[in-house]
């Protein structure tokens, strides 16, 4: 199994005053790709916590994705606390330098700039066609940025090198209906198949309860009987289902 | 200094099917009370993760505030996993029993919907005055729903039970610049005083780079202080403030 943890690096996000959109988006393509996005930490821009969250991931899972703080600014610490974690120097990317300096040009690349060109000693570059400074790669860690356009792009000139797992198909069916009446039989139906995982979302619309269904597994075949199994639960219920 | 952390139990935020929008609600009132979330994670639907990580968080931070796992189905597993991080069995708490007879009638009270009156032994209730099935608190964890709208309502019942610190002061301006023309001298502000932490949080709106420059600490004058010195280097720099 190819296994997938994403480390965000942010005060804004713990403080409430930005809303991760990475995780979603990072989640969503991993799973198209059969790549199971088992973690995500979140942590302060605090080189102690990124060190630790790092190493504790890295090791234990194929992928590690992080997002954030490889700006110019002084709260930019993410590669600094990189270096630290495999233990080398940060060194001046001449590539990267030389792209900056392209956008820029010599007189806008200040320091604060040229900090963006700089990598962990062995890192390899991640291409940023928005605005140049790139992220990195070492070893199966792969360092982009925050701004949910950028890491997107980063992350589509990239996702081509990772090695991916079965595609995880997702079948979805959404019920007027409350769980607990729906409960027992689908605890029936994920008993009879461990391989695909039936999950259970209540939502409460216009006062209304509504529970989506999804089944997910790697062999449609498995995936669609499970998905028959919920529809004849539905119909066993009276449980209209939702267009 | 009180600390937080929050736990994220979900196989659907890590699929990207659903996009969290607990932690951003958490961490901005946790903000306001004083009380800094430093880290959070976010585990599958898997009894040994989660028990793994709500060990090595609640021996860590102040607090520990769970989302999600707590429902009637099958996939709902945080109960028996917080009973097991705390080594006691899960019992039927009878007032929980009680408030969901009084809302299911005893008819539809069946063994799934009471599987939400079970708590680990020794908690506490938490209050759901959306749909009564209540939350617990065991401890310094307290453990929530998933659904946005019941564990708002569920830590707007508990937080005036939690000791804050000083609250955190935020102001905030944004700039028509760029990161690296402000990043010397918000260097130089941060430099000035470490009681005040600037972040710097770029965007690209239709074109035009904007930066957002937040200031945050607990004494009123010294964040007013940092304010006004970033609102001088705009203006040395001719960058305009975004009304």
């Amino acid at each position: 199994m190819v296994t997938a943890a994403v480390l965000v690096i942010g005060n804004e996000i713990l403080s409430g005053r930005t809303r991760d959109a990475n995780v979603q988006f990072l989640g969503a393509e991993l799973a198209a790709k059969g790549i199971v996005l088992a973690e995500v930490r979140i942590v302060r821009d605090d080189t102690a916590a990124i060190v630790e969250a790092l190493d504790a991931l890295r090791a234990r899972y194929t992928y590690v994705f992080t997002s954030g703080g490889i700006g110019p600014t002084h709260d930019d610490i993410t590669t600094q606390a990189v270096a630290a974690a495999f233990g080398v120097p940060v060194v001046r990317n001449a590539e990267a330098e030389r792209r900056l300096a392209e956008r820029y040009g010599r007189d806008l690349l200040n320091a604060a700039r040229l900090k963006m060109a700089d990598t962990p000693e062995g890192a390899t570059l991640i291409d940023n066609v928005v605005s140049q400074a790139p992220g990195f790669r070492m070893d199966n860690v792969f360092v982009m940025a925050g701004v949910p356009s950028i890491l997107q792009v980063m992350f589509n000139g990239i996702k081509d090198d990772l090695a991916g797992g079965a595609p995880l198909l997702s079948r979805s069916v959404t019920l007027a209906a409350r769980e607990g009446d729906l409960a027992e039989g689908l605890t029936r139906i994920q008993d009879g198949d461990s391989t695909v995982e039936i999950g259970s979302y209540p939502t409460f619309t216009g006062g209304r309860s509504l529970v989506t269904l999804v089944a997910r597994g790697t062999d449609a075949g498995r995936v669609d009987a499970a998905m028959a199994a919920i529809r004849t639960l539905a119909a066993e219920l009276d449980a209209d289902i939702l267009p």
